[in-house]
């Protein structure tokens, strides 16, 4: 059994007695003391250590509590019966611990990214978000003190349900929105609340929403999309129930979905009792004329379910998106989701809410539409001046970014780029059915490019790929 | 078609040639203008209405990006081909939007409420947080403008690894953890990675988890739970896969896993190359000798999930939750996790790590420490106090509430104390199988309340309950 001297040497830092409990565990797990040896009595052991009876008896409270040992009653304190095979394997070091590297760190130095999720911080009014951050610190305490509401705070869901109706013409009442860590999450909710396992997605589109909705093992159909956008009479050809659709600004290829179309996908909702996924992901910045009105306002039959997101426009770091459920899946949705804790921040959403209601918001994203416009105006000159007649730009009047349509293969132009430090997206990555479009299409996202940035980038582009 | 005289009597605040455009789809929406209609000139239209051929012109050009008209070269402009069915239903009025009334808005006024999942927040170092966040916003920015690693900024994880080493014995390198918004949301994440169809949780246990995972259609039984924990053979007989515990403080009835029966599922795990979900929700709070160590820290077969989270010891508004993945998990996570991003904000993940750097963690760790075990003192002493011998208070050494077993029927007692403005919480709806012990158990949550609120709670409760 353990030593005084073991005591004396041991440089752990924890009390005396937990210590000592510590080395009678080990002496358990190691088989040392079996099951049923009696441990000394309280005194014995004090003398043997030289430490106070009080000591003993709090360790071996401890190794009670973790059930290394049993009492029984007027007789004393006994090993108790644990197998100790598995004690015998390897043990991770304190090293392993300490040591790090982030898997996902990656170098972007030096490179000049036209990646699409990329967005403007520049002109984030920083100063304004403080204030407004630190108010809802000092003034609503009980924000930072519980999860909220778990579909998304009320005063919130307030101001999104006027600025949807003043901007998107998007006619719901709060209680319709539903507030998640994005749009992901709220897919999975979806998928979860109402019961449909059937799903249309656009062919080619946004990847991610396809591989979501098969994680959760849900039946997933590509649907061709053409300079319309879906094509809705292959899709009332399968059996989905849902359609997800990115009409004011097809992703990727940025084609708006004309009226005529929208109207078509409306009807076939409502033959079919089935719903339209709208995700208006950046249906904010539309450079042409005013932003495209949304699916959602044509919709009379309670069929659209709209997504928006706070990620593209305002701070990608908040994780705020929302969505926007059709009457008639309101009560569906309350029955199953109250278990659902609220995944946003309690204190962002009580800060964006405030950013809102004192208007900034609408300055904010005056101040952003202009210097995309610039951005957009810009790239497209650059384009046409460096590639001439042999790109073709795809309808291009909104977002963040651009496809062009150019002879080649896709690989081989996203690796020439590479060669002078660029970074473009081919867009073959985004056909659900792996297919390849006739001509090679490539993404250009300038959101987070600088002017200087982008015009380099172009003419480094024109050099590599015009031979 | 329009007159004037609409314009003028208009009280849209939007540019003129926007509230053109609308008349003029009003008139399309309505069949007013058919199929095929040719558009007036720009001249003419504009003279009849005393406008700038500018102003029609954009008007025009705005129709023509939303489909509603097409342009034949050489010809003119031309009414598209709409079915106008859908546009003669129901519209949802300005009055809807505005209005608002939330269906969570919930009156605890004058309640003495002993819910489990308050905590005390008096003590929590608000001005501290206050200025780690200004830190935060101040000196990284970058942490603003992405959503970060989606496994959750390496920073934290590494702070994260340190403290779950030195206080619960969990060994893990920080490229094992991942965060996310929400145990919830870290179990989706769990059941999409690892492709396993059979859980077994507590019974009774924490009804949320059997929820989520029967919403994701998993296959779920409930193990019988006695006073050491999950009944460990009646597991063994089951397909089970995963098992979810809560081996530190059973929830809800609060026993202890002593080392046998941890060592017992452990090689359960091994033996079926199963996993265990280690539910650690409120570990921080042991108030007789130290923390029991993790169920992690005895895994020596890297068959334990580790759950962790700060909501109940931190701030629940922030929902910031992590895991722990077996290494042989990592690459498995890596392969499917990436399309999913983080949900946990990147500025409170930042502020966390400073707050968890600086020792202000520990700290305020220590203080809570030492309210709560003050408040559970108290609330021990007061049921004794009160209801003698007339009540069992079933294991009680840690965490925000305990349990106590009494004659008579639970709804009836929950009843009773409503009677006197006092809500307590029965344990039958934890049960899996909706069985009922055989006495009365009732769960006291004491985190939230004052030491007053506990004192008149309890005697409220004694008067109405003793008779």
């Amino acid at each position: 059994m353990l030593e005084a001297i073991d005591l004396i040497n041991n440089h752990n830092s924890s009390p005396l007695y937990i210590r000592i409990c510590d080395y009678i565990k080990r002496d358990i797990e190691n088989g040392i003391l079996h099951k049923g040896t009696k441990l000394p009595s309280y005194r014995k052991l004090a003398e043997h250590l030289g430490v106070s009876r009080n000591t003993i008896e709090q360790a071996y409270q401890q190794l009670l509590s973790e059930g290394y040992v049993e009492s029984k009653p007027k007789s004393g304190i006994y090993v108790s019966d644990i197998s100790t095979g598995i004690f015998l394997s390897k043990n991770v070091s304190i090293s392993d611990v300490i040591s790090f590297k982030s898997h996902s760190e990656k170098n972007t130095h030096n490179f000049i990214d036209f990646s699409v999720s990329g967005i403007d911080t520049s002109i984030f009014p920083i100063s304004v978000w403080k204030k407004l951050t630190n108010d809802t610190i000092n003034n609503f305490t009980e924000c930072l003190n519980t999860a909220g509401d778990s579909q998304g705070e009320p005063g919130l869901r307030n101001q999104i349900s006027r600025y949807l109706y003043e901007s998107r013409g998007v006619k719901c009442s709060s209680e319709q929105i539903v507030i998640g860590a994005s749009t992901q999450y709220l897919l999975y909710l979806l998928y979860i609340l109402i019961d449909f396992q059937d799903y249309a997605v656009e062919n080619p589109g946004y990847d991610r929403v396809a591989r979501i909705l098969q994680d959760l093992s849900a039946n997933v159909v590509g649907i061709d999309v053409d300079n319309k956008g879906m094509n809705v009479e292959a899709l009332a050809k399968t059996q989905a129930k849902v359609a997800y659709i990115t009409p004011a600004h097809q992703f990727p290829l940025g084609y708006v979905m004309p009226v005529s179309r929208r109207v078509e996908i409306l009807e076939w909702a409502l033959n079919n009792e089935s719903y339209v996924i709208e995700d208006d992901y950046d249906s904010e910045y539309r450079f042409v004329g005013k932003p495209i009105p949304s699916l959602h306002s044509l919709d009379k039959s309670d069929r659209v379910i709209y997504f928006g997101t706070f990620t593209k426009s305002l701070l990608p770091s908040i994780r705020l998106s929302y969505m926007v459920l059709p009457e008639k899946l309101l009560q569906v949705y309350r029955d199953k989701a109250e278990i659902y804790s609220q995944t946003v921040s309690n204190i962002h959403q009580k800060t964006v809410e405030l950013f809102m209601e004192k208007g900034h918001w609408n300055r904010h994203l005056n101040k952003m539409r202009t210097l995309y416009k610039k951005k957009h105006d810009l790239i497209l000159t650059e384009l046409s001046s460096k590639f001439g007649n042999s790109i073709n730009i795809l309808d291009a009047k909104s977002g963040h970014h651009v496809v062009i349509e150019i002879d080649g293969d896709e690989e081989e132009l996203v690796a020439l780029a590479r060669g002078v430090d660029v970074i473009v997206y081919p867009v073959y990555q985004y056909y659900f059915d792996g297919r390849r479009s006739e001509h090679a299409q490539i993404l250009l996202g300038f959101g987070s490019l600088s002017f200087d940035e982008i015009q380099t980038g172009i003419s480094k582009l024109a050099k590599v790929w015009m031979k």
